[in-house]
């Protein structure tokens, strides 16, 4: 085993948005698949509509980059992304793409070491708090997955990730 | 928008391997969440019982990081994995563990950026193989959530990653 103090280059700042973007398209496709009615209604044991669930990558992805940027505490709200249709939903998504690429491009590279305090409340280095938003989504996205096979759906690919 | 043409840091290489082995402790709760026989058995929509989603996962972690270390391009192959009971299955994560501790810290911090051709087919940088070994585990794990909620059982918070 070795150990070194210092950091090391695992990965880069643009390989981590590329990583990050890469399933953010995967997750608009599985948007996409769902049904109108069942993407806002469909459900298994008591968990929420994928519409919902999205609702909540979206007041994460826009308003935590923001957040990062201009070390705003503002606390998490999800009210303004409950969209009421598919395609309002999708808007709501491609929106936040360009303000997630817009606000990662002004965060530093020393930046990701830091710590900041997320919505007031999540107290991590940058690094964690975007792997973070990342291991959810693919989490969430991953209940959206099995709504759609019980709904007798197949789902897109896990492992395509271009446009 | 900045860019820059050479490699910068955003995460190192131990926090990428606490990073996997956090999100490997939270998998280890949801096996040990599941009912003897529903692990083996139970399914939703045509997909397979957690156990089996768990013998890929064993299937991956410590023999491709064994791959990458050695340059050994065996192909990918389940069956050594695939338990009888929960509690051999523990044991066979368990032992993971370790092969994956002891290989990761094996490949040299360049390393990360190097392509390796993993199990013979999947040439892409280290790092983005191990990515996808972290999210494919997400991915199905959260499968595993909507079994136990499915089940009625409460699963562990998906934020908790220690031991």
């Amino acid at each position: 085993m070795t150990t070194t103090a210092k950091q090391t280059t695992a990965v880069s700042k643009e390989q981590l948005l590329k990583h990050w973007q890469g399933h953010r398209n995967l997750t608009r496709r599985v948007i996409e698949a769902f049904p109108e009615k069942e993407l806002f209604e469909f459900s298994i044991g008591g968990m929420r509509p994928f519409a919902k669930l999205v609702a909540e990558l979206l007041a994460i992805g826009g308003p935590a980059l923001k957040g990062i940027v201009e070390q705003d505490e503002r606390p998490y709200n999800e009210a303004a992304f409950e969209a009421t249709s598919k395609k309002e939903l999708l808007k709501l998504w491609d929106t936040a793409t360009k303000t997630i690429n817009t606000y990662y491009r002004q965060i530093p590279e020393a930046g990701f070491q830091k710590i900041v305090n997320l919505f007031g409340q999540y107290a991590f280095p940058v690094y964690e708090n975007i792997f973070y938003f990342i291991d959810n989504e693919i989490h969430h996205r991953a209940q959206g997955y099995v709504y759609l096979r019980a709904l007798g759906i197949t789902p897109p690919f896990f492992w395509e990730r271009g446009k």
